[in-house]
């Protein structure tokens, strides 16, 4: 855990966690690694002293200093109220929460007389399990975490939160609860329910059907496997944003199924065929504005495919000579086929090395195919 | 092109493959390596020629002794007429198409009075990339390839395409024409409107929200940026099969809608969680439907996420490290953040060995997130 000298929090005073979850046990040890005074809260006694035996702090007790900073890392249903008495309770605290849905709770904090030391937040760090077991000291590096203010947020509680979110690692973003909540239904809780949607398709499909099932399949319903509990939470607290777009799914769907309709069964006419090409030629237009690695315009980067005998350290070999190549693989995907003991990883390079790491592979009896 | 002595052509005379694209070229590259005299032609003049100087065979002329097996590799819509005619043209062939449609095909040639010597193919070996030049000898190797005999298709020419496809190392499953359509529908054509569909939504999205994007939103368009020419004739063709599941689709997310619509701004209703539950559930159920690793039951694997900078070399490094850990890698995927030099390597091994290397690269001082 002393692995990171380069994470010491500029905060300055102790943090009160309320709710000791994945995301409060990671905050807990990410801070208590920086150096911080971590007091943990949880109603269940269970969770609590779990958290504390992790190392993610000390148990609150009124005995303790005040706090500077208090976040509420509670279900999201019960996030405004705890924010309220957090605000009550400690009168010189920022408090902020980390739920995934912020209209809902700031509309219910806006009204109280000391929202002004209110800041929300929501670090983008979800992961399929959950509890303080799951919890990492490393969960918010890297990672995007949205301030939320609102127009009468003390910019004192701003920039502790900034800090906050800067000392576990994470890089910040602000926008507007609307705008942040129109943009987690559209990036996150529609593609999580239409992913679920589809996976449900298959319930009641022959298994034959299933056995034909490649790699697309795969990518679209690889989230379908997340929690119901929390996806529920999460989704309802968020209805009319997911609404609007899941409106708008329902909409291009019935526009397919219209022009579909048209074709028969014979040669297909113009009209089903426009309405599918429509629907193609947008979803490449989408699917280029999402931002490469690093939010740089997507660089021009190869695929190579690699065939991968399913031998015990057949992939571990691969890997040992693609890095004795020395060229930077910008991405990875293994595909397996149903039925066959082999294996194909798609490596992504920049399309300047492609040529030269397919050359070297094969020299090593890799057998390459190119994209 | 000579590494792969073990695929030696079992057929048993000349293949001729009309329609010299991606398909039509790897089979022809696949079958000339091992061994199999093939003549080319395409209504391209430049298609059919660039196959040839790939050395996918030679060009067709009425000289050449008449082919044992012709292969219609052309476009969905022209495919029917094409097996008519080259069913007409030699009298003695077998001939099969490569399609990924065949209920279609099948009602055309199946009124004919040669249809016995025809059988339906569809190899699972699709790409993004399109044309002769995409063309390659393993396209097929370790791929699905589905036989779709009729009633009265003769047994011998079926054991003929049967052999075709393992002879380019394709595996073999048999289906009837109309539960192929159902399955491609559910398990490849609707997942790729839908990827594209969700993709179009993000066209008018701002910019900040699409910089929030994470793996979920990723995978969920990876294949809207497909040929829209190509997946216009395939879900045409399959347009009754595609209505039937895009019309689930839209069932499930009206339920949805309606469901969440009851949710007030204020705390869920019991309505609407249980709209949202019960299609997290049942997508929970549905993947768990899709068959691991070569078809067998799905392993119990655990997941470790590696945080890699990204210096060149960076992840070179770490297969480098896994590699020699001697551990069997069943998955693998990278996730990139936006606006940090760093990305997640998520690393799927048998449960029994996450402990093994995740205490092996943290000795090798790599930062290692459990999932």
């Amino acid at each position: 855990m002393s692995r990171h000298p380069e994470f010491i929090s500029r905060l300055d005073g102790p943090v009160l966690v309320i709710g000791t979850g994945l995301l409060g046990t990671s905050l807990g040890l990410a801070l208590s690694r920086a150096g911080v005074e971590v007091y943990l809260y949880d109603i269940s006694p269970t969770s609590q002293l779990l958290a504390q035996d992790m190392g993610a702090g000390r148990l609150w007790n009124g005995d303790l200093p005040q706090p500077a900073l208090v976040v509420v890392a509670a279900p999201p249903d019960v996030v405004g109220e705890l924010v309220i008495g957090a605000l009550e309770q400690f009168p010189e605290a920022t408090v902020t929460d980390v739920a995934s849905v912020k209209s809902q709770i700031m509309k219910q904090v806006f009204a109280h007389p000391q929202a002004a030391r209110y800041v929300g937040s929501h670090p983008m760090a979800g992961r399929e399990s959950t509890g303080p077991t799951a919890a990492d000291a490393d969960l918010f590096v890297g990672r995007a975490w949205v301030l939320v203010k609102h127009p009468c947020t003390n910019p004192q509680a701003a920039l502790q939160v900034l800090t906050l979110a800067q000392d576990v690692g994470a890089f910040v973003t602000e926008l507007d609860a609307k705008t942040h909540d129109q943009a987690v239904a559209l990036i996150s809780h529609v593609p999580q329910l239409l992913s679920s949607i589809l996976a449900g398709c298959l319930v009641n499909a022959p298994s034959t059907s299933l056995n034909l099932a490649g790699g697309g399949l795969r990518d679209m319903t690889r989230i379908a496997s997340s929690d119901p509990r929390l996806w529920t939470a999460i989704t309802t607290a968020n209805a009319p944003a997911v609404v609007k777009v899941l409106k708008e799914i329902v909409a291009s769907c019935t526009e397919l199924i219209d022009g579909l309709a048209k074709a028969p069964v014979e040669p297909p006419t113009g009209v089903a065929q426009s309405a599918v090409h429509s629907v193609m030629l947008k979803g490449n237009q989408g699917v280029a504005r999402i931002p490469g690695k690093h939010g740089e315009a997507a660089v021009h980067t190869a695929e190579l495919g690699v065939l991968v005998p399913d031998a015990p350290g057949e992939l571990g070999r691969l890997f040992n000579e693609v890095g004795a190549a020395g060229i930077n693989i910008e991405d990875l995907r293994i595909e397996h086929s149903v039925g066959q003991r082999v294996g194909l990883a798609w490596l992504t390079v920049h399309q300047t090395k492609a040529v030269e790491l397919s050359e070297y592979l094969e020299s090593r009896n890799w057998q390459v195919i190119p994209a």
